[in-house]
């Protein structure tokens, strides 16, 4: 099967079967993915909950307008921003540059300065919404990646932020929640998954110039 | 070659080959996977601009810092945001699931309240803001299926929004500018490509709950 046929076999599971759970190969294939997503600069300025904790869901879940996924699906994966973009987050990415690459800090001072540049320009506020972009980028590429391995998923934007930080206590981690996708196995009986897949006929959704 | 893989062999491609054009067939692929790409609702609040003209190219690497990829790449990718999110989008995207799962408007009308509900509710910079992130999960689908189909890309957040909207009429068309990627193929002396990619490690990007 094509990506392009998994892209059709995928949508967005609102009944998972909570009896199947990915295997820890599956689960590692997926994060593998998520860890490889591209970002701006490769900052990678997210985190990525992996959430099982059943007590830990049950709040989620009330935080989420109670919606099933979050409890039924076999693992919540939230998006985390982080909430300090400055000159320390860039230098550590930098760290990890040099050793990934076995290359003198000097060599890339350059790319460090730019990345500082950029950072100083904005406010706090654009920082936040600049890494948020980011995080949906990785969430793009989970979803792509889950449909390839027969991965069911939900990407959900309708959840209470403020409450999510306060349960997974991501505040005092510096993060701030982005985005969330339970991922599992659908379930047989969820008649979402036989709907015909609503998109913009080509003609509409691209200008070709 | 898993997708894994495939991840790992995709980079932000620095030189294109000018030479070498991606077929009638992977630009239809590609394009196929970004219009199956999620979004909020499955609204897709954006258009996507591909861009071949040689013309419109140079000014837009111009007003891209003249990073060469705007002329080398095969072509250049352009997500766009809708400037207007309002009732009547939302109405439009409900004529089209009406139309293509051939069933009655009024099965659909709370779903459709609930949309509306969304919108009302934000702010016009929210909205954009909301709209702007589809559009990078799209982009994050873009580059996932790209490496699946052995397509180079680079992701680009430097260029002046601004200009690429007058350079392309977007105002007029009720767009603006949100992410861009050429794609094409890495050129052989593309010093970047030998680069060991740098990522956080897993033991530091994921929190297990």
């Amino acid at each position: 099967m094509s990506l392009i046929d998994k892209l059709k076999w995928r949508y967005a599971t609102k009944k998972f079967d909570h009896t199947k759970k990915l295997s820890a190969e599956q689960l590692d294939s997926l994060l593998t993915a998520v860890q490889l997503a591209p970002s701006s600069y490769g900052l990678q300025s997210y985190k990525v909950l992996v959430v099982e904790n059943p007590e830990i869901r049950e709040k989620l879940r009330e935080a989420a307008y109670g919606q099933p996924q979050l409890t039924e699906a076999s693992h919540v994966i939230i998006f985390a921003s982080e909430t300090t973009i400055d000159e320390a987050l860039v230098a550590k990415y930098v760290d990890n540059i040099v050793e990934t690459r076995g290359i003198d800090r000097e060599h890339i001072a350059g790319f460090e300065q730019t990345m500082v540049g950029t950072v100083d320009r904005l406010s706090e506020d654009q920082k936040i919404t600049w890494s948020h972009k980011q995080a949906y980028i990785a969430l793009g590429v989970l979803l792509t990646a889950a449909a390839d391995l027969g991965i069911d998923a939900c990407p959900m934007e309708g959840f209470q932020n403020g409450k999510f930080d306060e349960i997974l206590g991501l505040k005092e981690k510096g993060l701030t929640a982005s985005v969330i996708a339970p991922i599992g196995f659908r379930s047989a009986d969820d008649d979402y998954s036989k709907l015909a897949k609503v998109r913009k006929p080509k003609a509409e959704l691209f200008i070709h110039i």
